[in-house]
């Protein structure tokens, strides 16, 4: 980020050269975060990290050594837009694990998942298009959606994910209002940020009205093969057969992020669209990462680093989970994910969690405030927490961080208000419900081309 | 690329959900042409490939043992969106080494230099916004401008670059018409395709231009540093001090493209959308890969392989002309690049490009049709020859074959038509005009919003 920070003068000199798309983009109040959150005595359970410090270093250098050895040309090299045979290979050994079953050819191999969600709306979004998505949503998704100035309406999720209970009706009256949907986007395992997990009676009505209504799921699984309890659910894409999914998966979180290589399985007159936009946006992914993605996956058992993963992170899930019951008070709720790597907390309403960061972070400890994953400004009191990125006792000095916060603000509201705390049942609930459970269908209307 | 191809069936039944952007995107040619060019038998002069089997595979993997063992968990993590440190130091001494003195945070590190343009465009073109282009411009951004709806206006080039000349003309005719142009689109060194570099005097006046008219230079400049004769050119970004010329650069032809690391230097109040940007596309770029550049540059002098490429090239480059000479009929004329890695060719107007790469393929060799690299289908006898990507027997023998169905072409016109050839006098011209010298300004307006 540039240290000079910009003038009133330097903005007025540039201000009406920018796209209309630049002025819903909200991504600065985070990346101003996670600046701060870089600093090392902060504890952050805000990023999405996962930990690499579990991968082997000298496996990284052999793995290399043997890149360099047999195919340094080839790697340094540009490579095809829709990826190297040797990541799509892989590619398909990791959709098999979770029951997909895929040919090369039916994948684009992308710079991480969050590109995937980057083309997804390039290519289907025109202003004022409609992308329903789950409240809260993926804080990474808002500024692609904002920035392509779709019409996000945000459906209400419960502990058993994504409320297609509420998906006809909404279409229906979207349909009345004449506009259309382009595309469902979903996390429906271990969602992030809320960690609920989407169940098979509603995937499998999910999948029937993507079919009946001839509409586009975008079906984004990082975290899938990190299961800590309970039974895998097969995705939606499983259940579809490719016709109307379109999925979006990554080696990011099971194998590192820094490669920056995440992939899309889409029909195929989709998968060619998207496939233009890639080569567009930056001309293909790094052969680099490719070719060592390529070297693990011959020389390591990669099921094996995911198994290594699931026990470290479940362990640590399990930590967060004491420590929130410890350490905030009754008035508190959160989720219980099996997997992942997020918990979604919601504090008393009269709590701006956006507010309480600024506190958070004069102690040291960051999350991310609900609000970045809504796009109408909601999710005031909510939090999401990660406990995949620091050690267990981090995350038991982080939540107690946290939790201090939090009571001063509860005991300054007692004081103000005269009010007693909420119904002790209320706590340890196994699943929060995002704020203000009356309204579940949340809408934001980006600005249109003429509001300049 | 899918290999079952799309049916009309499968087209209809997703036609709708495309967004208009998408409609304008004319890059599948160029992909369908690059998987021919993949058969090993075909000699491809088509690509921008740098020769990376140059790089010494024993220095890539002590360079990667290394990151593994100093920084393996870091390398493998999510990194900043503005780049790591250790990746924007190196930038900062490449930008030197061109006579720019720029500080780390005047950096956004991108993936690849593709990006950049993407970037660009995307922050600053609303649809139907002008784009000033250069005629015949980048393939590669025709793409990226029609993907935004941009309506590009491409200026002649001579072998001097651009015609700074007809850039005030142009521009108050634009104002005139109520057309402001949102940013200026230039290759000054050694430009892609026409490997023209642009001169000292149209480089100071282009500068002056975009101050008196507060326009947005973006100065694209991958081979600014591979220079085979002549005195080095300051960057337009030197010369305006980066006030209003937004700078690209990029790894890929000075160390490799396989990593996907390029970079931008901007005035801070567009690098800090274009990091918005940045975040919403891809979030960040590869810390992999930004180790590894890291690694480099600490432990080898980085410009001994500049000067190693560029040894390398500048045989090439006078293999190629060597070749064309011999081969191509005396109606043809050429560039004669001073540096760079292409050579711009024209034929008698009577040859059309597109149709005659598919007779060269037949004869398994291959280059870029002139028409890729405008927006409204001129460029139509013209081709892009590469020099870098290819050692010199096969430049001999590529040059070869197109020479034989340049001449086939040749010989049919003259039977069907008893014309004489051209003047002999045109023959290995110093630079080719551009096709249709007349007509020095050529427009491409994007569909509309309402030209479904």
């Amino acid at each position: 980020m540039p240290s000079r920070r910009t003038t009133a003068g330097d903005i007025e000199r540039y201000a009406g050269l920018f796209a209309r798309r630049t002025h819903g983009m909200t991504s600065s109040a985070m990346r101003d975060l996670m600046a701060v959150t870089n600093r090392p005595e902060v504890i952050s359970l805000a990023g999405g990290l996962p930990d690499t410090s579990t991968f082997p270093p000298e496996l990284f250098s052999s793995l290399m050594s043997k890149v360099g050895a047999t195919s340094s040309a080839q790697a340094l090299q540009y490579g095809p837009t829709e990826g190297l045979p040797e990541a799509r290979d892989c590619i398909v050994q990791v959709m098999a694990a979770e029951g997909m079953h895929v040919e090369a050819d039916d994948l684009l191999v992308t710079t991480g998942g969050q590109q995937v969600i980057d083309l997804v709306a390039r290519t289907l979004i025109d202003p004022g298009d409609v992308v329903i998505a789950e409240a809260p949503t993926y804080p990474g998704a808002v500024p692609v959606f904002a920035s392509f100035q779709a019409d996000v309406v945000q459906i209400e999720l419960d502990a058993d994910g994504l409320r297609v209970d509420l998906m006809e009706s909404t279409l229906d009256r979207l349909q009345t209002e004449g506009r259309r949907p382009k595309f469902i986007y979903t996390v429906p395992s271990f969602q992030n940020p809320a960690g609920v997990t989407l169940s098979l009676e509603r995937r499998q009505a999910l999948v029937r009205i993507a079919k009946e209504r001839q509409l586009i799921v975008l079906e984004d699984n990082p975290y899938g093969l990190l299961r800590y309890e309970g039974d895998a659910q097969p995705t939606l894409f499983a259940l579809d057969g490719g016709e109307y999914v379109t999925y979006l998966g990554t080696f990011s979180k099971i194998l590192s992020p820094g490669l920056r290589l995440g992939w899309c399985a889409a029909p195929r007159p989709v998968l060619e669209r998207l496939n233009a936009a890639n080569a567009a946006a930056d001309l293909c992914s790094a052969p680099l990462a490719q070719y060592f993605v390529g070297a693990y996956f011959r020389e390591h058992d990669w099921r094996s680093y995911v198994r290594t993963l699931s026990e470290v992170y479940r362990r640590r899930r399990d930590t967060m989970l004491d420590a929130l019951a410890e350490h905030l008070p009754r008035e508190a709720s959160w989720t219980h994910p099996q997997g992942g790597l997020f918990i979604w907390a919601t504090l008393p309403d009269y709590i701006d969690t956006t507010d309480l960061l600024a506190r958070a972070l004069r102690e040291n400890v960051a999350f991310v405030p609900g609000r970045a994953a809504f796009l109408d400004g909601r999710g005031g009191s909510s939090m999401r927490l990660n406990f995949s990125g620091v050690g267990e006792d981090e995350i038991r000095e982080g939540v107690a961080r946290i939790g201090k916060v939090v009571r001063e603000q509860v005991a300054l509201y007692s004081t103000l208000t005269g009010a007693v705390p909420a119904d002790p049942t209320a706590r340890h609930a196994r699943t929060a419900e995002p704020d203000a459970p009356g309204a579940t269908v949340h809408e934001f209307r980006a600005r249109r081309a003429g509001d300049r």
